[in-house]
Order: structure tokens, then sequence, then C-alpha cells
């Protein structure tokens, strides 16, 4: 429909979120203009809205509406716990298990503008233990090295979270890695 | 993150569309607040323009920027030929196909609504044949005698897209109604 000119730029438009294709970008766009225009008004103040006051926390790299968000500015959480997360997504996750209420610290990429920012939360922040919460892997088992050897000069201990066979899935369909992982550390019953 | 209002918001306006459930939702937000602001509005201002912009076309009910679609505004296109089809996305499929320069009617829902409108097409148009493009199924077929009955005063011959087996699709995975179809009418060679 080359002569639909705002329809089509709609389609290109939604095709940059992640995971979305030509197709689903297509459905949507459809949904959108002739089944419920009013969503779609909704969906774009969201947007604009959401974008405009939401920003990274300075302290702890997370989702935030002001420069410190709500769990870097909460007096109640356990200050002496860190939590390393990979992506500011994981915090959320994390949170609604509703299992941690320490600290947290978002630790994108490599390299040392993340470790200054990290240092500087230790440097304010009475923590004692360092909790790193990445995705099981080879990759983040090196980054987890290369992080606790930066930080030796502080008097912390370093742990990770726990590597095994998750809830609900059967032994077929878990990886031979978190296996064997759980296999080693195995628990009395 | 209850205290994350806006995200929550967005969040909640991104489940409106189709087939996004919270955790698709979700991922989309972080990406456009922390990954790509600038996309993010690009796509709020596209929806705004396309929401603004497009409605339904008067004649066949498909997608349009003006009173009359491209297609039923275009004078080189076969008037004779009037293929009807369950939603306007499915025009923006045949088009692709190219292999049809007729107009088009989206009959979207039964009822005397939708069988007035198709008749003021036939009124206006000459239409010599009228092509249904539903998927196959038991519904469509009773819908398809349905319009037929409603068209006896139009001397206008009626056909539907031949059923059968899809290209490059194995067949111990199409249905058997599709298989039965497709060895009954099947074409010498």
């Amino acid at each position: 429909m080359k002569k639909l000119r705002k329809f089509q730029k709609l389609v290109e438009a939604l095709e940059l979120l992640p995971s979305v294709g030509k197709k689903s970008a297509t459905r949507m766009a459809f949904h959108m203009v002739l089944k419920s225009p009013m969503d779609a008004m909704k969906i774009a103040h969201a947007i604009e809205d959401a974008v405009s006051s939401l920003h990274r926390c300075a302290q702890c790299g997370g989702l935030s509406e002001d420069e410190l968000c709500y769990i870097c500015s909460d007096e109640m959480r356990d200050r002496r716990k860190l939590c390393i997360v990979e992506n500011a997504k994981d915090i959320l996750v994390i949170e609604e298990s509703g299992e941690f209420d320490g600290l947290y610290f978002v630790f994108e990429e490599l390299g040392s503008p993340a470790i200054e920012s990290l240092k500087a939360v230790l440097d304010k922040e009475p923590i004692e233990e360092v909790i790193f919460a990445f995705t099981p892997s080879i990759q983040h088992d090196a980054l987890i090295l290369y992080i606790e050897d930066r930080l030796q000069e502080y008097n912390v201990t370093f742990s990770k979270i726990a590597q095994g066979v998750p809830t609900g899935v059967e032994l077929e369909n878990v990886d031979t890695l978190s296996l064997s992982k759980a296999l080693h550390e195995r628990v009395k019953v």
C-alpha cells in the first residue's frame, strides 16, 4: 500500500521495537488505526510522558523518575548488601520476588567507567556483601572475577546467586551445565 | 516497581496492543526509555500522525488517508471485479501478491449495514464478478451463501479463492480439510 504513507511510517516506527517484525508491526498498526484509535493515543501519550520523565538513577543506574531512584533513596533498605545486575530490567524482576531488601547496581558494560561508578557506591554506602545476580555463563563468571579483582581494596565479601535446576522444568529440558552444577552443589535434605 | 508510576503506565498502555503481554510490554518499555528514547518519540509521533489522518474508505472500508482510498479512486483498476475480504489488513496482503487489479470490499460483520454498503458498491460500479477471499472455514462458507442470497437481484457471478495445500508446507502439517479439498479438486498436470 505505497499510497498510505502515514500508515507505512507507523509500521516502520513500530519495527524499531525489540522483537517486532514487519508482520507484528503491521498487525499493531491496523489495530491502532482501525480498532482502537483511543488506545493508540493513550499509548502515544504514555510514551511521551515516560520518555520525558524517566532516566537512569545517578547511583545504581536503574530506572528513576528523580535523580536517585526510590530504592537508592529509601532509608529502610539494608545498605550493607549490594546486588549487581546486568540490566535495569533485572532490578524489577528481583524486586518482584520480594526476596531482597538491599541496594542494586547495574553493571551493563565492561570498562573503567562502570567500575568507577561502582566504587563510588562502595565509598558512599556501608556495603559488606556484594551479590552478583548475573545469568550463569562463562562470560559472566569471568566478569565476576574481573570486578572482584578491581574491588580488592574494599573490605567486602562476594557471592553469586545459586545455579541449579529451576522449579517446574523437567530434567530433560535443563542444560547440562546447570544439571552438573546442581549435582555438584547438592544440599542435604 | 510501584514507585515508577509513569513507567507502569507505559507498560499498561503497551499491553493494549494485540498479542502483547506484560513481559513483552515491559521489555518494550525498557527499550524505549533506556535504550532508544529517540526511537520512542518517533513511534509516539507516528501513532499520533497515523491515527489523526487515517480512517476507513467510504466505499470499500479499507484504510485510507482521503474519503476514498487510492484503490477505489484509481481509474486504472478493473472495476468489473470485486474482491470481498474479512479485514482491511487482507487488502494489503492481496495487493502485495500483485495478482489482483480489481476493487475490494471489507465485509467485517454479519448484518444489514454491511450488506447495504456492499449493494451501494454494486449499484455504483460495473461489477461482473464477486470474488470471496475469506480464510476457508465452515462459518465463512455459510457467510458466502448468505451474501450470495442477499445479492440475487444483481447480475454478477460469484467465486471464491481456491482451497488446497499451501506452498512449502509439509503434508503432515496440513489440516485434513485442506488436504481432502486438495485431493477432491486436483488439477491435471
